[in-house]
C-alpha cells in the first residue's frame, strides 16, 4: 500500500470545529468571525504586547531549495505539533499560500504529510478571500490612475510614462507581465505600457503584512509612489484620495486567519509568501497575536534563509519590533545531494558524496545565522530515501560547527516525530542565547545595504548595476527613500543571482537589473538576475489533472 | 432632522445572528456555512422540486429608469417585508452588487432608506467571495489559453487571433477594454490582442447562474468556446481540461447566500447584476432554493423590463422551467417625468404635463407584459417629491389598462408601507392569472429572435447588422450555436438603443454592432450601440469619499 497523498490526507483527518480550536487559545467565541466550520477570523483586540514581550517566537528558514521544496512549512507545521506534545502551549503562524502556483507546478502549501495545515483544499484556493481584497485594493489603485489620465477636469498632471504602479493578479500569467492599456480610442484611456504582478508581489500585500492597525494601514496605503507629474513632482495614492477606499477593501483582510493542524492544534495563516520576490512573510498583527495567545509561535520565512530569513529579520523585525528566540534552519539529504552535483533523477538516491560537497550550502547559512546572532538548529527533514551514513555525516559535521543537528520525522509521524527537535528548540528559545544583530544599518546608502547582504548572506564579491538601476538609483536618492531596508528579488535555487550556481558559490559578483519600490510598505527591492514578479505555467499545468465530482469531492489538488 | 443616509440606516439596525434567520426557513444549523454571523452559505440539497412547484414566484422589473435608478431592488426588498407582514412566508432572492459601480456612481446594490438587505457594507463589498471565484475561474482559463499558445510541446495549435475569450475584473475600469497582452520577448508570451470585461458579464457568471449542481456545472464550463486553431477547428475550454479546476475553483460560489431585510425577513443573495451587459438575474439555484424554503419569492430583474424582464423569462426561466406567478412594474413619478421631456435637474419637481407625456413609456412596458402572458402590478415607488395629481394621474391610466398601479413605501415605512402592494401580489401569485408564453422559439434562426425582441419589446422596426455582425452570423450558424436564446446587450436608459430617445420610441430600428457568444451558459450576445462590458469610472469616483476609522468604522459608502 502506498502512502497516502497529501489531499487524502487532509481529507480523512478528524477535523475540528474551529470553536473547539479558538477555545484552546482562549479566544471567546462570540469574538470569531467563522467562514464556513474549520476557518475563522481572530479580531485585532486580542494583540497584547505584555503578553508577547514573554513568549518565545521561534523562526524556520531552509536552505537553498531543490525546486520541489524541503519541506519548511511542513517542519514549522510539525515543529508546532511537536511542541504541544512534549506540553508546550504553542501556535503556528504561517503564510496563507498563493493561487497561482496550485495551478503551476509548485502546488499549495499547506505542509504535507501528516504535517498539515486544514482544511488544506480552502487553504490552498481562495481561503478568507484576503488576497482577492488585496488584489482588489491594487487594482482600485490602477483604476484611479488611469481614470485620472483620462478626465482632464480633476486632472493631477500625471506623466504616463512615469507610472511604476502595476496591476496584479493571483494567477501564473505571464502573458500579462508587459502589456499596453488604454488602446480603442478617446473613451478607452490613455494609451500606456503596463504589466501584472501575482499577487503576493503587490506593494498592499506587503503593506498588509507590515502595518499595526487601521491607522498604520491607511498611511502606508497613502504612501505608495505612482509616479511623477508633467512637472516632475512625485504623486503619491494619497493625492487620488485613494487610501480610504482601499483600506476598506481591507477591512476583513487585516485579520488574522485560525485553522488547525492535523492534530488539532491552533495555526494561524495570514499574508502572503514568494520571499524570492516579495518580502513573504506572514503579517505583523498574526505573529503578534499568536504570541499574545500562546507561549511559542513557529514561524517561517523561506524559500531559503538567503532570502526569508535575511528579509524576516532586516524588515519585519525592523518594523515590528521583534526578535527570534530561536531559529531552525530545515535540509534535506536530497537538497544536499542536489547541491553537491547530484544531477536531476539522482536526488532520491543515496549519494555521501554528493552530500559531503553538498554541505558547504548548509555550511554558509550556518555561517551566516550565526553573523545574523542567532544559533541555528538543525532540522534535517527525513525522507524514505535517506541514507543512514548521509545523516551521519551532516550531524557530524554541524557537531563540529558546534550546531546540533536532528531527524525531522513529521511527515510520516507528525508531532510525534518532533519530539526531540521540539526539545532542543524549545530549550533554545528559553536560553537566551540568540540576539539577532541587522547586519546593515538602515540609514546607510542603498548601495551599501545591497552591498552588505551581498557580501555577508550571499557570499558575493560585489555588486554590479544596470545603467537602468543606476538611474533609478537617482530617483529613489531623490524621493528620499534611500533610508528604507531593502528586499532583495532573487532566484531561491542560489546563493547567488544565477540559478545554475550549486552549493556555497565563490568568486561571483550580483547584478541588479532594475529597481521597484515600496514606499509605503517601507522598502527598497533590487531585482536581480533574471527574476520575474508574475510566474508563469509550465508547459502541462496541474489544474489538467483536477476535478470535482457531484457530490463536491475535490481531487489533483496538491 | 434630515433623512438618515442608507448606510446610517444599515449600521444602526438591530441585526440578527444569521442562524435566526436560517431558522425562520428551517434550514438546521448544522447545514450553514457561515461567513461572519450575518452571512451563511446554504447547501445544494435545501433545493425540493415538489415544494417549488407549490410555491410562488414573484418577478419584479421597471419602466426604463434615469441614471439614479428608480429603486427595483428597494421594492423588492420592501415587498418581501411587506408579505411578511400580511402573514405570507416570502424571501426575497435578489442578485448580488457588483463591487465595481460601488466606486464609481451607482453606488452599492442592497436597496435603500427603510427597504434594505444587510449586512450592506460586506454585501457591497467582497460578500462571501462568489464575484473573486467567478473572476478567477475566468482568468485561469485565460492564463491557460495564452499559455497553451507559448508551449509548444503540448500545444492545440490555437490561432491567438481568433480568441474571443477575455480576461475579467469586478471593477469599473475602462483601460482595460483594450490592451495588448504577451509583450516583452521570448518568456513573455505571445503577443495577441485582448480585453477586459467587467466580471458580472463574464460568461463564467451565466454560466453559474444557469447551472443547476456541479455535474451541468462542469459540463457548461467545458462547452466554453475560446477560438479556432490555424486549420480552423472550434477549440473550447474542454481541450485545455479547463473545466475541472474552473468548477473546484467555483466550489463555494455555487452555493447561495442567505443574508436578512432590515425587518429580519430572510434574503438570499446570489449571482451576477447588469442586465443591460449581462443576463442579469441572480442564480436558478438561489431561485430554487428560495422557493424550496418559503412560499412567496420575490426577485428582480432589470434595469428596465426590456431588458431584465425579457431575458429572465426568455434565458433563465427557458433553462430553470420556471415561470413567474406574479409581475411587478417599479416605476416612479420620477422617471416619468424624464421620459416626458423633464431636463436634468427638474425630475424632482412636480410636473403633471411631463408625467401624462411621459406615462407612454410605462405604456409599453404594461403592454409588452400583457403580450407574455402576463398582467402586471405597478408600484409607483414613492418620494416626497411626488405630487398627488401626478400619482392620480398614473393610477387613473393603469386602471384605463386594466392594471393595478399601487404606491410603494417602503423607503420611508419599510414592509408597513408594502401591505397594499403585497396583498394585491399575492393574490395574482395565487389566481393563476399570470402564464408566460415566450414571444420566439429558440430554433428560430439568429436573426428572427433578434427582430422579435426588438419589434415586440422594443418597439423597434427592424433591426441592422454591422457588417463584423454579419460575418459573425455565419460563424455562430456554423458552429451550431444559432438554436440559443438571446441575451442582448443594450442601453437600459431607451426601449432603443439610443439613450437619447425616451418615453417611447418609434420609427428607428436597432443595430447589432457586433456579437460575443456564449456556448457554455447557452445564448448568443448581440450588442447594440456603444454599449461596453467593461465600465468606466467618473472624473470623481465614489471613492474619493470614503473612509475607515481606527475601529474599523466605515463612511462614505452608498
Amino acid at each position: 500500500m502506498s502512502f497516502p497523498t497529501d489531499l487524502e490526507i487532509a481529507q480523512s483527518a478528524d477535523i475540528q470545529h474551529i470553536k473547539e480550536i479558538a477555545a484552546k487559545i482562549n479566544i471567546d467565541n462570540d469574538d470569531l468571525e467563522y467562514y464556513g466550520k474549520h476557518k475563522a477570523k481572530i479580531p485585532l483586540k486580542y494583540i497584547d504586547e505584555a503578553k508577547i514581550r514573554n513568549s518565545k517566537l521561534i523562526l524556520v528558514s531552509a536552505i537553498n531549495p531543490t525546486p520541489a521544496g524541503e519541506g519548511k512549512t511542513t517542519v514549522s507545521v510539525g515543529l508546532c505539533d511537536g511542541l504541544n506534545k512534549i506540553g508546550k502551549k504553542a501556535i503556528a503562524v504561517l503564510r496563507e499560500p498563493s493561487l497561482g502556483p496550485v495551478f503551476g507546478i509548485k502546488g499549495g502549501a499547506a505542509g504535507g504529510g501528516y504535517a498539515q495545515v486544514i482544511p488544506m483544499v480552502d487553504i490552498n484556493l481562495h481561503f478568507t478571500g484576503d488576497f482577492a481584497a488585496i488584489e482588489k485594493a491594487n487594482n482600485l489603485l490602477s483604476a484611479l490612475i488611469d481614470n485620472n489620465l483620462q478626465n482632464k477636469e480633476h486632472s493631477l498632471n500625471i506623466d504616463p510614462r512615469t507610472i511604476v504602479w502595476k496591476r496584479v493578479m493571483d494567477m501564473n500569467d505571464r502573458s500579462l507581465r508587459k502589456i499596453v492599456v488604454g488602446l480603442g480610442g478617446l473613451s478607452d484611456g490613455i494609451v500606456r505600457e503596463e504589466g501584472f504582478n501575482i499577487t503576493p508581489a503587490s506593494e498592499v500585500m506587503a503593506i498588509l503584512c507590515l502595518s499595526k492597525d487601521f491607522e498604520d494601514l491607511k498611511t502606508r496605503l497613502g504612501n505608495i509612489f505612482i509616479g511623477y507629474t508633467f512637472d516632475k513632482k512625485p504623486v503619491f495614492a494619497r493625492d487620488l484620495k485613494a487610501q480610504g477606499a482601499m483600506a476598506i477593501l481591507l477591512k476583513d483582510a487585516i485579520k488574522p486567519n485560525l485553522v488547525q493542524t492535523l492534530e488539532s492544534n491552533p495555526a494561524i495563516l495570514h499574508g502572503g509568501p514568494f520571499a524570492n520576490i516579495a518580502q513573504g512573510t506572514n503579517t505583523i498583527i498574526a505573529t503578534k497575536t499568536g504570541l499574545s495567545l500562546a507561549d511559542f509561535v513557529v514561524t517561517e520565512a523561506g524559500f531559503g534563509a538567503d532570502l526569508g530569513a535575511e528579509k524576516f529579520l532586516h524588515i519585519k523585525c525592523h518594523y515590528a519590533g521583534l526578535k527570534p528566540d530561536a531559529f531552525v534552519i530545515v535540509a534535506t539529504v536530497r537538497a544536499l545531494r542536489y547541491h553537491g552535483g547530484a544531477k536531476k533523477g539522482e536526488y532520491e538516491k543515496p549519494n555521501l558524496q554528493a552530500v559531503e560537497k553538498g554541505f558547504e550550502n548548509l555550511d554558509k547559512h550556518i555561517e551566516n545565522a550565526l553573523k545574523l546572532g542567532l544559533k541555528p538548529i538543525i532540522a534535517i527533514n527525513h525522507f524514505a530515501t535517506d541514507a543512514q551514513d548521509e545523516i551521519d555525516f551532516i550531524q557530524k559535521k554541524c557537531d563540529e560547527l558546534g550546531v546540533k543537528a536532528i531527524l525531522a520525522d513529521e511527515f510520516t509521524k507528525g508531532g510525534e516525530g518532533m519530539r526531540e527537535l521540539a526539545a532542543a528548540v524549545a530549550e533554545s528559545a528559553e536560553s537566551g542565547e540568540n540576539n539577532f544583530q541587522p547586519l546593515y544599518d538602515v540609514n546607510d546608502t542603498i548601495e551599501t545595504k545591497i552591498g552588505i547582504i551581498a557580501r555577508e548572506i550571499y557570499g558575493a564579491d560585489g555588486v554590479n548595476f544596470s545603467q537602468k538601476a543606476k538611474s533609478q538609483l537617482k530617483t529613489i536618492n531623490n524621493l528620499g527613500f534611500d533610508k528604507l531596508p531593502i528586499c532583495m528579488a532573487k532566484t531561491q535555487k542560489s546563493l547567488s543571482d544565477d540559478e545554475k550556481k550549486i552549493g556555497r558559490p565563490i568568486g561571483f559578483k550580483i547584478t541588479v537589473r532594475e529597481f521597484e519600490f515600496a514606499a509605503g510598505a517601507g522598502f527598497i527591492i533590487p531585482i536581480l538576475g533574471d527574476m520575474m514578479r508574475m510566474p508563469g505555467l509550465p508547459s502541462v499545468p496541474a489544474s489538467e489533472g483536477m476535478d470535482i465530482d457531484k457530490d463536491g469531492n475535490i481531487t489533483g489538488l496538491s
